[in-house]
């Protein structure tokens, strides 16, 4: 038997083909495979800056072309969707020009250099009445989706604390050059670069956040201005950031980021106690979730490890056997599957422009706070 | 720009559209995409017994045809190589067929129901030309080729024990009711299913086995014919093994295989000790590998716990950054590139049929050494 | 051979015969037998208001007397040392009075209900020239003494981070009833119960702190006024505290204490990170200290796991092997012998006095930052 | 109030006064202090060939006296228990002299060089109609205790798999010199020292065991005559014991021994499977039980981490509150407590020199098993 595929598709642009370009290019193509119910992505076209590595990038992942002038990509009428994966610098521009387009646009966290420009961004887009997505992949593990809705359902009881931590050591040596995260044009450093994400967490589980008080620190003040130089440039940004934050619910929490934790590669970690139960996560075991429910008999009971199976969907997807993992990637494709099924029913995308305008909200507030010592209100 | 693909291809033939079968259709595609330098699978034709699941399967991941008949797929001239991912019973029947189609053939594991056939499915290749490939897809770890090398290099120093163990509790519920894996007609029970897992891992780390003495159990003696029954049935292969086992390099070790490990979905672990280090590792943490290594200050020494990352390829080709793992499917996608990559080069893929044929002896081995109650050389 | 045993002696007096008064107990017995270069600590006299109970006490260690009159203990002249393991409301009055008379005093945490109060208990110990000591035991671990001698020693480089939190659950529940705790007169909740044992960790290895800013929270605003009653009972301390503060070498961190952490019986745990290292630990493991030295090359390194042993003194006086563990006593056990031998050498104990009141210099500023919402220096 | 304590006493004779000497005598004296229900603990005279270093112990630890001659010890009629610590060569000697003159005698492990000299120890005893006690110290974990009830009162259903190892590295470096541990003479190598625990555990826990297939390693073969020596002698024990054994309950279960294991210092661990729950455990984490309890869930069930706690009796008589772990030598003081416990009572101790009879039967029938390589009913 021989047909023709009848499944819808939805032409992808690439902007940018590095660390997060080949994530999206790898991503939308599995999602096509692994979500029946989407419509599958197709690799249209990729820009680049330098032509041979676009053209490199379109053979290895089977676009249609590529190109080294994004405007012209933004604005390709055969193109739905435009993914952005350029450093954060660049993000506004180019989403607006897509928006103008009228495209749908996934852009990578964080989403812009302030609040103000993702406050642009969002409202453009929700003008346009296209659809939006940030790159916050790490919400998308069916782990924490079920931590979710363990939350919201009332398994934890009333929430008494979030504990939550992305701690990476990528800067921790002093040595390591001088680079555009450097540079505060680019926007904020470590609270932006890997903070972002477990802002996205603590919202994602406990709600709204409405205050915070935070004190971000540069410890390494001045880097080589490229490797092995003699000659140090200032390090504009923050390296380390750690924030008290009052959720909308009433609880509280702790809010830490830092890029020169030595040693650790993805300590995206939480803890969050209610009076019914307590979890406990690190992404660094990504397939694995620790949970406590109280009132059981002390003598057996203790914090479970729950491994993440086809009973935390989308998992089942991926594997139909218990215990086989699920990797970074495997996020990133529920992400875009998510994105895309948005894009298919016209409903909001999450996290779109507008959670990532409020996770960058607090990022400025987080500035503003340190700056001037003092809480503020979000 | 816009150019044709001038990649080369490889056009796959796939039987059977259970777990095994989506694994393998989502592995052909990843593996064209990550890795470059390799010819990209096309997904050609699938074939299943029922046309409705073979047609959905053909839509979901884009093969050109689905046919029901797997004796047309494995003769059709436009398919370069077979994937077969049907139960045991049906691999020789069907690899054999691919085989004298002058077809590559990919099995999954384990190869046959004994031996004597796996000789036969082996020489037939070995005969025609082919490449073959089986699916111990938990050797493509990073961590495991890493794992491999500071053996092979020393790093160890004398290897003086292997400890392996693969215990998952899938069938650990007597009332768990009785399928085709307890049919002696479809070759042993857990230590051709899972334990073939353990034996290719201890193999591929510590070299060939010379003799081993075996106690197989089957507890759940009898299981229901269908969930829910009263009627029982008798279990006919072994539910647990047991292995002692001498290594040709001098050592021994155990070796041990269990669907009855209640609780337990992917406890592939082993321990390996050498008189300068130790190595011990679990599947269920697939992204980290604990070494010790002798010789250092006790005061500050202890089992560090390696995290894959780039510097264990082929890690980077799925992300440049450490830490951010590799899942279940990602091994899948290394095994399914690595056998393109023997076909490419026309030299033998690892582990291919003459590797599941030494395995598949060693299981025959011990079934004789449980049977007969003694020591039995290989 | 017979002989007198010659070891010098020293007398003790304990009030108080709870949970931390049979650890005294228990821990200046062991103390004289597993360290040799003491003196003898003898069980002179023990206080209760309780009779049946101090007398049962008495006979249960070989105390030589008990009485109800803990005044008469802090006057006895055969008594050298004073153990005040009461309520926290009661140990400025008796150990003022047991200083007053001469005695060398050890008090279990916190030392006092507030700043004000320990400034006098230290002020009158440091006039008369007696030696003291406070109960925070968690500093006797050698793994701690191996962090405090490497971060000192530069192993770790500079040091950007400190992490640390002490979380237990005990109170959790909101229908465990009111007690004592829950009692300002007696001090601050939980920063003063759990949260001085992670301030002390904070300063014995990263050295003064100068300046903080903090929340406290009470989420369990009422509790039963005994157990099973339904009428409640305000809870006037803080359930979780959480601060940000700066340590006098230039690096930051934060501190968090909780007695509402569902499920968590000694989460006391810290992640210091330095420009050439990284240690962690947690109390629920206090065998074991993760340690990562950078600079190694990445195939093989990542996070070791240093176990007790007798490299880490001294852990060597209680066992010869490693591996073989401490235990909660032992800790105290350590304690008692550091608090003896400088009374013998006569010389400062730590932490005496002088630290618990740094300690609660900073619970008192932790408590005006919460209400004022503003940072404050000490 | 002064009074004269008129608990009972019971007056303990120690002979070796290395590692285990040391053990016992805190023990002993800890067991008087932390359990109030057992006669006290005199440590009476402490017997060691060395007189100095036989005084400096009496010093130590307060014994009424010294000798260098163990014969006078055994039959002083001050003394009501004798506890033997000498290398295993010795044991059968003494135990014979000590229970001749009527003593109750504690002997450490293994009980003694061979089955027919333990034969003898033990029909001694009988005949004798004292206690006996030998030192298998890891049965007395309270979490051991857990899971030995949860066994035998179905929690895990019926019992599938019993997999157990005692693993450390202390004679893995090839240059560690030779020592009485590797002459025949005194027994079995690995198998005796540390792997006679991991049998006394498998009994404990699962029960008889009926025959077993065994196979004994020696890798290094020499070892320098003393430490730096270039001469090497014969090592004429096993380093590493492999066992395949079958439970009188019906299941079978894997026994693993290694004093090779290369960076391991208490790997005495195993998992215990059951048709409704399986326990994890190893010594390296000797407060913490893993258990998987069948049946709940999926979506939040896992292993448990049950920490030791008051519910887990005599737990609470070291320490009221859960989370603050036992060490080695508390499990030493609640095997000395049962013991005396039993001498109290006139009933039997447990592990007596009948169960420590039963595991050199076994040790012994490995020994022949290996030289034979066939199976050994016991």
């Amino acid at each position: 038997m021989r047909s023709t595929n009848m499944r819808k598709t939805v032409r992808i642009g690439l902007i940018g083909t590095g660390f997060m370009g080949k994530a999206h290019a790898l991503s939308y193509l599995a999602a096509g495979n692994v979500f029946e119910d989407i419509s599958r992505p197709v690799l249209h076209m990729v820009a680049d800056l330098d032509a041979a590595r676009a053209e490199a990038f379109r053979e290895q992942f089977g676009f249609s072309g590529s190109t080294t002038d994004w405007e012209s990509l933004v604005t390709d009428p055969d193109i739905d969707v435009v993914s952005i994966t350029t450093p954060t610098l660049f993000h506004k521009e180019m989403a607006l020009a897509a928006i103008a387009a009228g495209k749908h646009v996934h852009c990578e966290k964080p989403l812009s250099v302030n609040a103000a420009d993702a406050w642009q961004m969002m409202r453009a887009a929700e003008r346009a009445g296209v659809r939006t997505a940030t790159g916050f992949n790490y919400l998308k593990n069916p782990l924490l989706k079920l931590a979710r809705e363990m939350i919201a359902s009332g398994e934890l009881g009333e929430i008494y604390d979030f504990n939550g931590i992305h701690a990476e050591g990528f800067m921790a040596d002093p040595q390591t050059p001088w680079s555009w995260r450097c540079d505060a044009r680019g926007g904020a450093g470590a609270i932006a670069d890997v903070g972002s994400h477990i802002v996205s967490v603590a919202r994602y589980l406990a709600g709204p956040i409405t205050e915070l008080c935070a004190k971000l620190d540069t410890p390494v003040a001045t880097r080589p201005v490229s490797a092995g130089a003699t000659k140090r440039r200032e390090v504009a940004v923050d390296d380390i950031a750690r924030l008290i934050v009052s959720f909308e619910r009433g609880c509280s929490g702790t809010l830490q980021a830092s890029w020169l934790a030595t040693g650790r590669s993805m300590q995206l970690a939480f803890q969050i106690s209610g009076s019914k139960g307590t979890l406990a996560f690190t992404q660094e075991r990504m397939n694995e979730l620790r949970y406590f429910r109280a009132g059981e008999d002390p003598r057996g009971n203790g914090f479970r490890l729950i491994e993440a199976g086809p009973s935390h969907p989308p998992y089942g997807a991926f594997c139909v056997a218990g215990g086989h993992q699920l990797g970074f990637n495997d996020l990133k494709t529920i992400e875009m599957a998510e994105f895309i099924r948005a894009i298919d029913r016209n409903s909001p995308a999450s996290p779109d422009f507008r959670e990532a305008w409020e996770i960058q909200r607090l990022i400025d507030a987080a500035l503003r706070s340190s700056r001037e010592r003092c809480w503020q209100v979000l």
